[in-house]
């Protein structure tokens, strides 16, 4: 560790630690909700993915509701998504999804898959996932329509998460990410600007 | 129940009794399954749906999982789905797919969604998905690239079943679907007559 110059302002080597080890537990969590279901993911597992133990997990968060109620944000998914210009911004989201989907393994828009129907965590991932999402596209876009159109907008692209990310079974090696890009940026543009 | 004319062929009431008993676990499994992820779904959530006792489950079925492996088929729901001639194709997959979610809840189609990761469970649910869908809707195009179009054309739907199944989170109004149809056909069919 380097030296703590500002103690006033910089955290202790304890705290940077625990702060540290706060960030892996979440990294893992949203890893993981953005791949399973809810209810097939168990602490050890994300403690496991961690490097941490399940006890720690309970000491920083409670429990496995009030962990998961830290990871459901899409802000920073939103960030990368959308950012291109409105006339880009098709193969962009395309290439944004293909490549998380490649590099990652998932891309962390699809946890809005695995939302469940009932229950309170489903509904605030829903309400997240509306407001950061597709509202946030609709004030993006102009011409009649515009909620409608973002949404569908947003529909081909957790369509195209769907397909290569879970229904295909495989993951989409990177010298395929050109061509489908160009295959299916179009279907996407065709509702941002149309 | 009406008379039993030719023992022989036509099951004795017992057993026509058992059959349906057994449909209807079939039918109320294969309800859930299009709506949660495997591990949330309890058998006694199927039975009480089914209208049985969890007993008389196992009694038929064994287990959760040989009865699930019971209803991972997407034949019927293919058969559906693709009954329409090619050029209209696209128009009548969006209405059937709007339709089963306004008038039944959720659309078979996205139990794909729902298949676990890994295990066999999920690598079935995947298998039956390629041959039973995506390949039999390859098998009806001309052109080139017909596989990777018909998995597009699939993928289009998916994301509208998520969009308008899951991430709502509210069932869409059966006077919304004609002007969804009208928006969303096109997208669909443009990769199945290109």
């Amino acid at each position: 560790m380097s030296a703590v110059s500002t103690p006033h302002v910089t955290p202790t080597p304890a705290r940077r630690d625990a702060e540290a080890t706060k960030a892996a537990i979440l990294k893992a969590a949203r890893h993981l909700l953005a791949r399973h279901a809810h209810a097939d993911i168990t602490l050890k597992a994300v403690a496991d993915r961690a490097g941490v133990s399940p006890p720690l997990i309970l000491k920083y968060f409670g429990n496995k509701d009030t962990l998961f109620a830290r990871v459901m944000s899409f802000e920073t998914d939103a960030d990368a998504l959308l950012a291109a210009p409105l006339d880009g911004l098709g193969p962009h989201m395309v290439r944004h999804m293909l490549l998380s989907q490649s590099e990652q393994g998932a891309d962390p828009l699809l946890r809005i898959v695995f939302a469940p129907l009932h229950g309170e965590q489903g509904d605030i991932l829903r309400a997240n996932f509306r407001t950061q999402v597709t509202d946030r596209l609709t004030a993006r876009l102009t011409g009649p329509d515009a909620g409608l159109r973002a949404e569908l907008a947003v529909a081909t692209l957790l369509g195209l998460g769907v397909m290569y990310g879970i229904a295909r079974g495989t993951e989409v090696r990177a010298t395929a990410i050109d061509a489908l890009v160009d295959r299916y940026a179009p279907t996407v543009q065709a509702y941002l600007s149309p």
